[in-house]
């Protein structure tokens, strides 16, 4: 049977280009044993899939999270009409396996029960992007109550669960955003005590009214200039995780940008910043517990969660260049 | 009796000026109970001093540690003809007194004994910069065997000492220096496995041919561009120290420059950075290993300690900018 897939042709520079992807029609093989085949309905746009083009060697199926329901099984694990989530990308039909070598394109596993809640959710709040924010900052930040936290990107996948985790850990929460749509949705629906839009506010000036005692954890998923400003505004022993560098996606990894250094705010308030990789909690067990918590909060309302939804396969695109331009409020999926 | 200190009157405006300063001559009160009288025989100048500046009310006595011997005595910790590190500064004779609420003025050790050594190593490798190298790299850049360990400012008092403690270590040591005389120093006298003056090299290619295989520790003396360079250059799970920002401190704080964004590589590999200051570590049993370590290291000849001695009392002040300009190899001291 015929399925159609997106290949990235090019090495992006800057802002990814249309004619930077090719959408490829091809023949699937039958299945082998332990292969199954999956008709895809939800797939997710994410900033990595912009900052991993150089590392990878072109041509390139574009990977990224996405579920589908299974239509052929060799795998009794699998069974028709199972619900599936993998790492297989812009397609609309794919063949999976589990445990390749290739540790993405082997990634595979069931959806857990979602009592009701969007299978899309698999790709988004109850998928990498919820794992990324409950572990990163949980473990990264190890937030106190009472404690301030400040997070970049706020109304993003990543960030809006960050905010709402630390809300529920009894922290005052800060976010920055993009739009002023996007501050009145982080103040009014997810109960962030201040957000600021970084385009129009005074970064430093809001900063210090928004927090007079200083910011004890800062989650960060844009980096340069900001980063420095909320840097500078921590206290004694502050953590700060760093998710990302949005910020810096589009540019030449030789020609980042600068930004005011951080080093005199790091010795004097003697903070600790980590970067990291949420691969580094997939273990096969820290998935599924984090997977648990998220959606017991999610059906207590206690995490609220919004998807920017585009309709349609050869929509992808758009989504993608969408949502690195901010224009998603809360996770950018694209229903197929 | 007389004693002359020297009181700084201006916050500094860039490099400290001659004129910042005003030596002053002043009474000495009688002893109290609990107090003695010093005479100062060593006097250190640190990076740091130029650093607190402007968090400092001024006018203030310009601190800093110096050690000096016991002129009189209402203490019997600390007999007539004891030596003793006092956090007193820059001043000929000074009243101390242990545990002040200000923990620096109250700060006073009796030197342990350095069998031969000279005192003035209580102000430097045996002292608080010596401890700084100790936990700062041991502590916080866990340095296995076989690793690739990069230090800044390798040439000063602290650098010189973590790259020696890095070799000890079993890793591969490499550091930037500001001047082939000391690059000289460090590869044939310290026993770097490369040096590298950061003025005349182009540091980025100089670090990919002396690190082909990345860097996993990074102990940052100077912050600035260079860190960015290097941060660039590690290896995942990377951990980088930063014991200070000297590139920045003559800087006005609003006005800190840029230097290359750290985010992306923070990310991507995974690094850790933690600033510190080594009063963490003073917990009044952690110094004394320390210096009991760097003291065995020192006899046994493992590692090797290079002063420039500044002579003469009137002549701290020059000595100050003399190491903030970098024109020491090792240690800075005065001898009164």
């Amino acid at each position: 049977m015929k399925a159609k897939k997106y290949v990235v042709k090019n090495y992006f520079k800057g802002l990814p280009k249309r004619e930077d992807y090719e959408l490829v029609e091809y023949e699937l093989p039958p299945l082998q044993d332990g292969e199954i085949l999956i008709k895809t309905e939800w797939i997710s746009v994410d900033p990595y899939l912009r900052a991993y083009n150089s590392s990878n060697k072109i041509p390139y199926d574009q990977f990224g999270f996405q579920v589908g329901t299974v239509q052929e099984s060799k795998n009794p694990k699998f069974p028709v009409g199972a619900k599936v989530v993998t790492h297989k990308g812009w397609c609309d039909y794919t063949i999976a396996k589990e445990g390749l070598e290739d540790r993405f394109s082997g990634y595979i596993y069931k959806l857990p029960n979602l009592d009701g809640l969007s299978p899309s959710l698999a790709i988004g709040a109850i998928g990498m992007p919820g794992i990324t924010a409950y572990y990163g900052f949980l473990d990264i930040c190890k937030p106190k109550a009472g404690e301030t936290v400040v997070v970049t990107g706020a109304a993003g996948a990543v960030g809006s669960i960050v905010g709402q985790i630390a809300k529920i850990k009894g922290c005052k929460v800060i976010g920055f955003a993009g739009s002023d749509d996007k501050v009145q949705w982080l103040e009014e629906e997810l109960g962030f005590d201040k957000a600021i839009n970084y385009k129009t506010a005074d970064v430093s000036k809001a900063l210090k009214e928004a927090a007079p005692n200083g910011v004890d954890c800062y989650f960060d998923n844009v980096g340069g200039e900001i980063s420095s400003i909320i840097i500078n505004q921590m206290n004694t022993y502050g953590r700060v995780s760093v998710c990302g560098s949005i910020s810096a996606y589009n540019e030449d990894a030789s020609k980042l940008p600068k930004a005011t250094i951080l080093q005199p705010a790091l010795v004097f308030k003697q903070i600790s910043v980590r970067g990291f990789l949420i691969w580094e909690w997939f273990d096969g067990k820290k998935e599924v517990e984090a997977i648990a918590q998220l959606t017991q909060w999610i059906k207590s309302g206690q995490i609220k969660v919004k998807e920017h939804v585009t309709k349609g396969f050869e929509n992808l695109f758009d989504a993608f260049i969408g949502m690195l331009a901010g224009e998603n409020t809360g996770k950018a999926v694209v229903k197929v």
